[in-house]
C-alpha cells in the first residue's frame, strides 16, 4: 500500500487524488474544528469554499461557521475556533464551514474514493479507518495561502505513524512522507513548543488564541472520523 | 536573518530568490558532483540546462558532464557521478555540466545576489561564507522532477543546523526549514539508511550506484564552497 504526502492543496494533481482515500488535513484550525463540532454533537459539516455559497445555501436548521484571515465572517454563527464548537448550541445541528485554507482543500479532494478530515485530534481513529478502506492513501496538508504548515506537517508525520503502529506491513511511503516522521518522531514530546514557533501558531497567540493551540496539539483525544459523504463530513462509521 | 527553505525547482518564485544568498542543494547528485570536480582540481562549472546548448558553448579547453534519468549522455567525458570527477583529467579544465533537476535549479536561482552549490559534503564551509555574504539566505531543494527529494530536505536540515551553530542569533526560519531541521536531527546519525530507502537513492543503488550515494552522504568532507559568477561555479575565496 502506497501513502504519500503531499505539502499544499496547490501541489495535489488530479491523478495524486483518485481512487484513493485522501486525509485532508487542516491542524490549525479547520480539520481539528470539524473533529471537535462533530465530537460535540453535530450532525455533519459541509466545506464551503467561500461565504456567499455558505449563506445562500444556508437553511434554518443550519449554522455558519468560518473565519478569513483567522477572523470570525461578519453574521456567522461560529468563527474557526474548534473551542466555540463545544457549545451546546450545535447539537443536532449542520454546520456551513468556510475556511481560508482547509475547505478549499477538501473541496479539492472530492476527487478522491473516500475524503477524511484528518487532525492531531483523530490521528489514530482516522488511520484505523484508512487501513480498513483498503485504498492507497493520500495525506494532504492544507497549507496556508500555498505556503507548507509545520503542523499539518508533524500531523501528516503522526498519521504515519499510528499507520506503522497498526502492523508491520511495508508501506510504500514518498519521500516528503519519511522527511515529516522523521520530523515528527523527533518532536512528539515537544509538540507544543513547535506548534507555538510555527507561523499559524505564533500568529494564533498573537491573536490571544493560545488554547486554540493547544487544543489542537492534543493526540488521540477522539475517535471521530468525518467522511465525506455526498459533500456532507460525518462521522464514518464500520 | 531570515532563512527560507524552498521545497522544488517549481516551487520557487522570483521575489523569494532576489537580494539574498541562494543555496542550491541536488545532493544526488548534481551539488555534490560540483564540490567533488572543484575539491579534485577543475577551474569551474558551468551549469547548463540542455545538451545542445552544453555542446555548442564548448571549447576545446572544456569536458562535458552530465545524466539524463540518471545515465551518462552519449558523446559526453563524464556522466553524474561525483567519483568521475577525482580523475586527473579534470585538472585544470572547465566543465560544462547538465543535468535533470540541480542545473535547472542553479539557472534559476540567477535572480539572487549570491547562488552557491550546497551539499552534504560542504554544508559546513557553505554556511560559513552564507552568513558572511550578509543577506537573508533560501535554501533551494532541487527535488527530482518537481517532486521533493528526501536527501535535499535533510542536507537542509544540516545546513540550518550548521548555522545555528555558528552563532547563538536567533534566526527567522520558515516552517518548512524547521520541519526539515527536526528531520535532520533525528536521522543524523543513520543518515546512509535515510538516504538508501529515499527513491533517488534505492534507484542509484539499483542501477549499481552505491557507491555514488555512500559519497554524496558524508557531512562536511570539503570546505570548497561553489559560488556562481558570470555563469561559472568557482571556489568562493574569502
Amino acid at each position: 500500500m502506497r501513502v504519500d504526502v503531499i505539502s499544499t492543496v496547490n501541489e495535489a494533481r488530479s491523478e495524486e487524488l483518485s481512487h484513493k482515500t485522501v486525509i485532508v488535513i487542516d491542524v490549525l484550525r479547520a480539520t481539528s474544528t470539524i473533529v471537535t463540532a462533530l465530537e460535540h454533537g453535530s450532525i455533519g459539516v459541509i466545506p464551503i469554499e467561500t461565504v456567499n455559497q455558505a449563506k445562500s445555501s444556508q437553511t434554518s436548521e443550519d449554522l455558519l461557521g468560518g473565519e478569513r484571515y483567522n477572523k470570525k465572517i461578519p453574521g456567522f454563527h461560529f468563527g474557526n475556533s474548534p473551542l466555540e464548537y463545544m457549545s451546546e448550541a450545535i447539537q443536532g445541528k449542520r454546520i456551513l464551514l468556510t475556511t481560508t485554507n482547509g475547505t478549499r482543500a477538501l473541496n479539492k479532494a472530492q476527487k478522491a474514493d473516500y475524503v477524511i478530515a484528518g487532525s492531531m485530534l483523530n490521528a489514530r481513529a482516522c488511520m484505523k479507518v484508512a487501513k480498513r478502506l483498503g485504498k492507497h492513501i493520500a495525506i494532504l496538508c492544507s497549507g496556508t495561502q500555498d505556503e507548507f504548515s509545520l503542523e499539518d506537517g508533524l500531523c501528516a508525520g503522526l498519521l504515519i505513524e499510528e499507520l506503522l503502529t497498526l502492523n508491520e506491513f511495508t508501506y510504500e511511503i514518498n519521500d516528503l512522507g519519511r522527511v515529516l516522521y522523521y520530523a515528527y518522531l523527533h518532536k512528539q514530546h515537544d509538540l507544543i513548543e513547535a506548534f507555538m514557533q510555527s507561523d499559524n501558531g505564533s500568529r494564533l497567540c498573537k491573536l490571544g488564541l493560545k488554547q486554540d493551540v493547544l487544543h489542537c496539539a492534543a493526540m488521540n483525544t477522539s475517535d471521530i472520523v468525518p467522511l465525506l459523504k455526498n459533500g456532507i463530513l460525518v462521522p464514518a462509521k464500520f
